[in-house]
């Protein structure tokens, strides 16, 4: 099951709105003798390449999965069929699916001895931003910040480049490549210019760019965000005008924030682009829209770089997220703590959800940076 | 030497302004035969220690020192007459003695064969404050932080209890007593009347309370920091009135920092400081202090302990220190990122410092929740 887990992280980024998912066929013997992930939405499921692979010696073998085995017949035929003709005798899987369409019922029905739950956690969390997605019904956001020791991500006059290394936005490119859609804010794109694709990270997916631009007077033709290499959203305000913009990208309209909040109404724009098919989104920037976010409660994870460098000045990496006291703090749960070049990566997700459960029921990942150098390669 | 070096580490916080020593001696045949460190300013030297333990049984073995054996004739007899009395026929050491005190010459003119650097930068760095205080000739300064993911030292109301956690707040206490003095400014004595001692820590010596009141506004008689528990310095302007502190604590006078910077001339105190034996200082705050040692380059090592919070607002745990670009910041090394409890501690030291080097030239240390709950205990 380890290694169907690692399989199927080879398929962030690229399958939404399917999940990951990875499969090793063993023959009757137990030796292994297919291997298969899900690759691409609309793409064979990784059961079909797994028993591509194995051929005549699935029969009477086990599969070991992932995620429960589908029922469903969409563009690709169900799972369950395919084991069922393949001849296997066992199914191994690690997380049920959270939607109707699971093949146990179909599979067990067909004689073959279905087991569930191994290696569940590390199943589960490759695959957190699906899961999480679809029980929310909206995408999984993940906050990801660069900023010195002391918090800030830009100096006293605006210069932000560069706080971290190298190495850590290297593995920020990394990060893209493995999510659906990649969201700034207005100030972000006035003051960075930014391209948000991925560079540099081969055979990737390029994600979403999605600029919530609400007055529509951030992004302008020539602007680096609409250069081509990824499709682009601009969400503006209903009644904003997009004239200077012209067709440059596509804008979506949605409604502004409620309660005298500031900008748009986030819970809309994270429901519209679920319907597109987004289940992962990766928040990148700035303080202002990260107040936000965290204000509202929509962020399901942070992941932050942190460099070995003081500034004493400058903004602070979150803005302000309606939090008057350490009483009303959004605590987290550290999950990582990693070395990246000089710089620290540090991972967390709120107290008391699903993955700070997981979380404390495994052991505490810290790695040193001749992991990450490995990682880096 | 690596049982030395951990011998050495007893007696941080206690010998100052001795270095702590640590020593082990073997018999003719390389059995360990006595152990020893120094444990005060005062008392007998590891190595007295260490062959007293050992006995006859030291007669034609070896001495293993973490620091060169010293020549001088202080308040206890030089260790090289004593190494050389006890019949040992070899001595090694890690380090230098800074000083013109080292025996090594004086060991070797008695025929005793002398090895030097084994572990040196394991045995430099329990000496690190020590070593760097005798070069510099100031002590070595700790700037101990704690402070939000997001890099506030407290809230946006001014409540800062708690951001981390009690496993930080305990590994503060042992923190506090490795050094020889803590300072705090007169904001920090103000907000949260500190007491500034050693709690918790069995036979911990208490270090000097600083606290730096240029104006002599903020302490008061009654004020915590004032208990009796450990002795206490208020450090102030020349032309201060210290009438309404009247003889409730030390007062020591200080001129202002010259170029119009605030407060008192730092180098100056830390001089006085120095003068007085102390040979390490832990920095607790707060942010503005802080910005003012960072500023003046007095900055030996950080500390930064830093919880899964976020709060979007409040004071950042670092202040103004004169930085306007990202060109201009001060750049670190991190030397460990470590767990403690649910939160992380992060050590760094200024780029291109020996113990930068040092920590460049030795693989970084990353320690899990586990590794910490052991320290714990």
């Amino acid at each position: 099951m380890r290694r169907a887990v690692e399989l199927a992280a080879r398929g962030l980024g690229s399958t939404s709105p399917n999940p990951v998912v990875g499969c090793v066929v063993l023959n009757s013997e137990g030796h292994p003798v297919g291997e298969g992930w899900h690759q691409r939405a609309g793409g064979p499921h990784a059961e079909v390449h797994a028993l591509a692979e194995a051929g005549d010696d699935a029969r009477g073998g086990t599969a070991v999965v992932t995620l429960e085995p589908c029922d469903h017949t969409g563009r690709t035929g169900p799972c369950s069929r395919a084991l069922i003709d393949a001849g296997i005798a066992r199914v191994v899987y690690a997380v049920a699916d959270p939607g109707a369409n699971g093949g146990e019922r179909t599979l067990a029905g067909a004689g073959i001895d279905v087991e569930r739950g191994l290696l569940a956690d590390e199943a589960a969390a490759v695959n957190a931003a699906w899961l999480t997605a679809v029980r929310v019904q909206r995408p999984y956001v993940v906050w990801k910040y660069a900023a010195s020791l002391d918090g800030r991500s830009a100096a006293a006059d605006g210069s932000s480049r560069w706080i971290t290394s190298d190495a850590a936005r290297a593995d920020v490119h990394r990060l893209r490549a493995r999510t659906d859609a990649v969201i700034v804010g207005s100030g972000t794109a006035r003051a960075d210019d930014p391209q948000l694709a991925v560079r540099g990270v081969s055979g990737a997916v390029q994600p979403l760019r999605v600029v919530i631009d609400t007055a529509a007077t951030a992004v302008r033709p020539g602007a680096r965000v609409l250069d081509g290499t990824a499709p682009t959203l601009i969400a503006v305000a209903q009644e904003a005008s997009t004239a200077e913009l012209g067709d440059a990208a596509e804008v979506l309209r949605l409604p502004r924030a409620e309660g005298g909040r500031r900008g748009l109404d986030l819970t809309a724009l994270l429901e519209e682009l679920y319907g597109r098919g987004v289940r992962s989104v990766l928040l990148e920037g700035g303080p202002t829209l990260a107040g936000s976010f965290v204000e509202e409660g929509l962020v399901d994870e942070v992941i932050g770089y942190v460099a070995p460098v003081l500034l004493g000045a400058g903004p602070a990496a979150l803005g302000d997220a309606g939090i008057a006291a350490v009483a009303q703090a959004l605590r987290l749960q550290m999950t990582e703590s990693v070395r990246i070049g000089p710089d620290l990566r540090i991972t967390a997700v709120p107290a008391g959800s699903a993955r700070a459960r997981a979380a404390a029921a495994s052991p505490v990942t810290a790695s040193t940076a001749s992991h990450a150098a490995t990682e880096e390669s």
